[in-house]
């Protein structure tokens, strides 16, 4: 170590003889929002001297282009781009975003420490810096079975890995506001170890930031009104805009966001689709598209690089200084972002040549379905003529559902689905032990009108669900599911129309990301045969299990009312 | 430890059952820039809410003032203002002063671990927080002799000390530059540690602060331009804007300072004398007068709160929001930044009764003087008849010196002072280890009419400096100095005029700070009797012999040519 930091500080000295000299560029200073020219020397993987420097051994000529520092995401699940750590970073690097801070939550509810160690194995050798903070809450909520349990004792021993940062989104606010024991052991070990831990206040009141922010919770990325975020500012929270797939917030928190306190705002994805993560990247399209509504280029670039290194307490990246990680990026344009060249631990990356270093899947983790036999029996909701159901409404675009209390159609005393009145079954079998568990509800709104569809990508504990409009479907879309140990499946009297097999943990593909995105385009191709609309069911359908989002849900222990907290009957009592 | 968080927690629930209720004041946001109006909820210490508390057991109305943190000073050598910490914390503590970040730096110099202990000691019961940074040069340089050495291995042990917070001014920039392992080894052990490192860039080139930067070194107070605060900025490195006694920066550097930037500025003070610290305070006078001078008084107080924490990694200081330190300020004014209230750890001060918990002065510290006896002959330096003088030259107002070569008064071979022609004799005698090295030399400019001084702080090794008319007075002057263990003092026709006795390793008093005031007035008012001006002698006394600011100092070994680094003799040869 002492080694390395001596020939770092002679290359400081004689920045003629450093590895690579970028030439006279315009270097974005995202310390004082400005831009000034001059040459960026870069030896071992760090940069060692911003001046003047005619001569060099590898000289890069940025004459007319900005020299910033390579993108930062503060905050990604990349389970939900359904593709391994290796392939996530192979997708995203050539937008320039050279180091992300992920949450394995989804993983680790399907297998603990196993998946936790997967991903951290998996990503040790890919060209994005894949630096973890530890799932917090696994599992999420006592209302569903998951796959494992992550005590603080679980969690203590990665804290000295190296790529492990902090505590992820500490979900269970409960288990805070409650003091809980197990809760504050995994807070307060963090902090001890001067590590952060990172908030998820959705929805909460300015009383329970307060809760937070004595907790030591110091970041969120929940903030989706101005007035939230500045509530947050205010209590020494940094917010973390996000703009991903489904949670959109940047041109909402926007208006909060001026000189004075760019600071303490960053960037962050928390969840993105993996043909747009490939096609637009994550953070940098965050910048672009702020940059796009009227925010100054320089302070996007801060939000995105600097602001979330601090954030997490990262000292040595995000900014194109000496003693600096050599994560570079040159570009033509403060408007697009878009990356010429990208140097990655000082190295210029070949993007026909990006690391490839998958780690092997672990059987346990290759073969995670283990469900119980299901029977047509046990899919069935019993009701008295005339008795009303509760349904599950689907509300467009959101992730929140509605209590919707309606007349359905019941024969000898069960439920049947109806496609025409748009009332569907829906099912959730515990899979990870074979405990035969099974939840069946009602639910509406989903769009699908013929068959059923499958997925074992079900937040938070990952269960099957499944949607029908027939119990023979919904059962040969479970059989399906097993077959191929996890993924997305649809089937129609009987028959598998596509199927996109996610054989990590029933929640990612082992295989290269390009065909990930055509077996996904596939699916959907065959979904538009059998459903209604275009919305996007399969991501409908694996929120309609999460318990911690109101009004209803269903999770393998039966119906969940989220606003009284309790598992309730489909059938209303008379 | 989860015990005192789950009250904390608790507290910030119901904050009606607070141990105090801040109420209807404007809180000065140092996240935003911004003030808004809400009440505090302050509990065990700590901030436990923002927010609208109607109720509670102890209500502080602040309606119509401002409520803001308390200040917090990022560098001070308590030494020099000559009072203990216990006593530095009573003078200045009324200020709303409530954290500085110390270097003893002095004292280590005289008495290596045994002083740093002292001090820990003496300032783990003040009212303000008083946190330490190790010393990372003593001795400072190798071209005197000091009390003591610190090596890494004798500083390890203390990074795990509660009030230690990282590494002191690397001022031996050589041996950063020369990358020596003794010097790598102290800054790899601090970084290791998650500590901070602090820099000493005293008029040094771009380049040097690449090496600094890049060694991990990332904030400096020694910028005295604001070209040079925008360089250090550019390369990630804080700039600590220092206004003092002897060194005031702030109006140079205010115009590199703007909302965009300001985040990475905060305001240190460094060296200060008794009577002003006592009278104006530190960086709260820092503040206000860069107020004066037009900065946004929200930046100034970031400047001098938040900025300082986040500088050197404190993470619950330097803000009103939960989760932080309960030091805060009530005061009318954002002009004077006056406290009218102060709130300490969570307690209203009572100014009247503050905390006077003194550590015992350890006996080897209390007798620091250990000189071989001097003599008349020891004092006298051989010249030729004819033959030129080399002269230290003081330059008005700085710390540097000229080299003045000039014809002086000759007697029987040896050079004789001569007040009308200001050229006077400087001795500089060891006063640690009793060598009996003595360097002698001649200095113009000093204003010393009649009689002799001399004094035991002398940086960095605080050797016993003495500047005299005439042997006998010098001589009389280092007795008086022994027999009283260190001080300053005027000595005039064999009488002692006025002295200060500094019986804390010769550079602190062990009395209360009033007393130390007022024995400085005396000794000032005699002074005024002997000298010429009205300059301070004894400042510019301490810093002759300093062997690393230009161009000529005097050592107690020898003369010594700060700008070819090396000793020479006092008679140029012809």
């Amino acid at each position: 170590m002492t080694d390395a930091l001596k020939r770092l500080i002679k290359a400081a000295q004689r920045p003629e003889e450093a590895d690579i000299i970028i030439q006279n560029g315009t270097v974005v200073d995202v310390f004082s929002l400005e831009t000034f020219k001059a040459d960026v020397a870069i030896k071992d993987g760090y940069i060692v001297g911003i001046g003047t420097y005619p001569k060099g051994k590898h000289i890069v000529n940025a004459s007319g282009k900005y020299v910033m520092p390579g993108f930062i995401d503060g905050h990604i699940h990349i389970e939900s781009t359904m593709v391994t750590p290796s392939e996530f970073s192979r997708a995203l690097i050539k937008h320039g975003v050279t180091t992300v801070i992920t949450d394995p939550h989804e993983i680790a509810n399907v297998a603990g420490r196993i998946g936790v160690d997967f991903m951290l194995e998996d990503a040790a050798g890919t060209d994005i810096d894949i630096l973890m903070k530890l799932p917090s809450c696994v599992p999420a909520t006592p209302f569903e079975q998951n796959g494992a349990t992550l005590t603080a004792d679980d969690l203590r021993p990665y804290l000295s890995h190296k790529n492990v940062i902090g505590l992820a989104e500490v979900m269970d606010y409960p288990s805070v506001l409650n003091a809980d024991a197990g809760m504050l052991a995994k807070i307060q070990m963090t902090t001890e170890a001067n590590l952060t831990v990172d908030g998820h206040a959705a929805g909460l009141p300015d009383s329970a930031l307060n809760v937070y922010s004595t907790a030591g919770i110091r970041n969120d990325h929940e903030a989706v009104t101005a007035e939230e975020a500045i509530a947050r500012v205010r209590r020494g929270i940094h917010v973390l805009v996000r703009e991903g797939s489904a949670a959109k917030d940047l041109l909402a928190l926007l208006p909060a966001i001026h000189e004075r306190n760019s600071s303490r705002f960053s960037f962050c994805t928390d969840d993105k689709h993996l043909d747009e993560l490939a096609e637009e990247g994550t953070v940098n399209y965050a910048a672009r598209l702020a940059i796009k509504h009227g925010l100054n280029p320089l302070i996007a670039i801060q939000m995105a690089t600097i602001n979330n290194a601090v954030c997490h307490g990262l000292e040595n990246k995000g900014a194109v200084a000496p003693g600096y990680t050599a994560d570079v990026l040159i570009t033509n344009s403060l408007e697009t972002l878009q990356p010429e060249t990208i140097i990655k631990d000082g190295r210029i990356l070949d993007l026909s040549a990006l690391k490839n270093s998958r780690a092997t899947v672990p059987a346990s983790v290759q073969s995670s379905l283990n469900i119980k036999k299901v029977t047509k029996e046990s899919l069935q909701i019993p009701l008295e003529a005339g008795q009303k159901a509760m349904m599950i409404g689907v509300v467009p675009g959101r992730i929140i559902t509605n209590k919707i209390a309606a007349d359905v159609k019941i024969e000898k005393g069960f439920f049947v689905p109806d496609a025409v009145r748009d009332q569907l079954k829906i099912v959730v079998c515990e899979r990870h032990h074979a405990t035969g568990s099974i939840g069946v509800g009602i639910v509406s709104g989903l769009g699908l009108k013929r068959g059923a569809i499958a997925s074992t990508v079900a937040h938070d504990s990952h269960n099957l669900v499944v949607a029908g409009t027939n119990d023979e479907d919904i059962l040969a879309a479970i059989e399906a599911s097993e077959r191929m140990q996890g993924g997305l499946v649809i089937v129609e009297d009987g028959k598998v129309l596509a199927s996109v097999p996610l054989r990590v943990g029933g929640i990612m593909s082992e295989k290269p990301y390009e065909e990930v995105i055509e077996e996904l385009h596939h699916l959907h191709e065959q979904l538009a045969l059998v459903a209604e609309e275009s919305q996007n069911i399969f991501m409908i359908l694996s929120f309609l299990c999460l318990p911690v989002i109101p009004s209803l849900k269903l999770t393998d222990k039966g119906l969940f009312d989220v606003d009284s907290f309790q598992h309730i009957e489909v059938g209303i009592p008379e």
